[in-house]
């Protein structure tokens, strides 16, 4: 990578830490001068604004968040247990970028503020609620998942259920809350959503 | 009420609506001016600084959501039916506080940021968690509620679940996760929650 490449990545980096500790708002560019050690034009060089580079910091922030969420899910063949591994990963994997989840602290900060940034927290959304649906899609497929499940619905309570939690457990300074939500779904999916199993005779 | 008294208020009610919906830094006293009319004298002849200025805006939003998420619980004897109209509440009734729910707001804005909007956060979370509790405890006592429950952790599950749920609802501009998340814990609570009645004989 180029020299002024790899400048870029830094100032993202550290873009991605401000924005999602402080919001679009709250994170000014003296922040992110000290932060890279930059001055504004050398930032500016690489971004045409402000917003650019928060639209950058958040898809990189998100992606590094999306590596965690999957982390392994591969390894497991069975769909039941593909959801509660990626349960599991929002629990118990700690994100590389501070400040929480990056699509919960969008969506709150942008819902009434920068369009563009709001626009990527609702993209981010679609593509969570696509990756859960396609495993519930696969598990009704091969009939491990009882037929009457919406994908779409169980996709968006799982995230809606784990993003609440995070919430409280982030104000609480403790896991509670996301182990409360993680044992609360785990025995969800398995009463009502995973299916029943033949028995062979 | 003193006609300071009433400007007092009026500042309180319009910083209340521009915080909740822009955020502590995302809000600024221009904004303030502008939606007041007052000069940035005329505010601060009333609160010491913007801090103390948006903990008295976050104590305004805070109670008329309660008073929103507490409407007609009195008129319900039963645990589980209050539980089921605190839910319905949330869902159902707009808040008088534009920009959506005041703690979910604030815990995201002033998680890694003002340090005392985060206790108030908490505070506000606290006693939420509270009275959610308080009506569990009444229902155990009464058996309304399997001796199995736990108050804090069920009080703790359907905040979080609603909250995560109005994320979701505030990006999606739609209703769909918030109707999901009711339905899912109006099943748990007759399934999960609520003690099976002995059949007289």
């Amino acid at each position: 990578m180029s020299k002024g490449g790899k400048t870029r990545q830094r100032i993202v980096a550290e873009a991605a830490t401000l924005f999602n500790e402080r919001g679009f708002e709250g994170g000014s560019m003296t922040d992110l001068m000290k932060a890279t050690g930059l001055e504004k034009g050398g930032i500016y060089r690489h971004f045409s604004s402000k917003e650019a580079l928060a639209l950058a910091a958040f898809d990189f922030a998100w992606q590094t968040a999306t590596q965690v969420h999957m982390h392994d899910l591969d390894l497991l063949p069975n769909s039941v247990d593909k959801l509660k591994r990626l349960i599991a990963n929002l629990v118990e994997r700690r994100p590389s970028v501070p400040g929480g989840c990056p699509l919960l602290n969008t969506a709150i900060d942008a819902d009434d503020g920068n369009r563009r940034l709001r626009e990527r927290a609702l993209r981010a959304l679609r593509q969570w609620q696509d990756v859960l649906s396609e495993i519930i899609k696969g598990g009704l497929e091969r009939k491990e998942i009882r037929s009457d499940v919406d994908p779409k619905k169980l996709a968006t309570l799982i995230i809606g259920s784990l993003e609440g939690a995070l919430m409280v457990s982030r104000l609480e300074r403790n896991r509670d809350a996301l182990l409360g939500a993680q044992a609360h779904l785990g025995s969800y999916l398995d009463s009502e959503v995973k299916a029943t199993q033949c028995k062979k005779s």
